[in-house]
């Protein structure tokens, strides 16, 4: 396999499973005030609509990677919306 | 300019500049308690590889996008280190 593909490999599973930390935190100490809900979401809205364009460009990688990141997201927005403060 | 290059302009927008709120929540709260240090070490990493790929493969806008996220992500984490209860 050529470098730059390992790095671009390496580089799409870091910038999809990134948030698996922040997940794990959250469902552990059942605390979320200091993180912003609009953050997930806008980043939500950004993955979905990059898996749109994966679908028109036809790109495979383009529409898997993002597709996890929709559901990763939005199982931390959902932990977000179970845990905040009434 | 066509539909799938303007959803993808849009999906670079929503993605790079997601993390907007949350430096600006965490900068008038000063607090950063329930954020995670390693989701944000782990998306730096992430899209300073994207750049990395973006020279190797001389592609301007993921080096121009990947590079403003490698400065918004770091300065959120600055904030964490700044604000983290000592």
């Amino acid at each position: 396999m050529e470098t730059v593909t390992l790095i671009g490999i390496l580089a799409g599973v870091c910038t999809t499973f990134a948030v698996i930390p922040q997940i794990i935190k959250s469902w552990r100490t059942k605390k979320v005030m200091d993180v912003s809900p609009i953050m997930f979401s806008v980043l939500i809205l950004g993955v979905g609509l990059w898996v749109v364009y994966g679908i028109l460009k036809n790109d495979i990688p383009i529409i898997v990677t993002n597709g996890l990141s929709v559901l990763l997201n939005l199982s931390m927005l959902v932990l977000m919306l179970l845990y905040k403060k009434k």
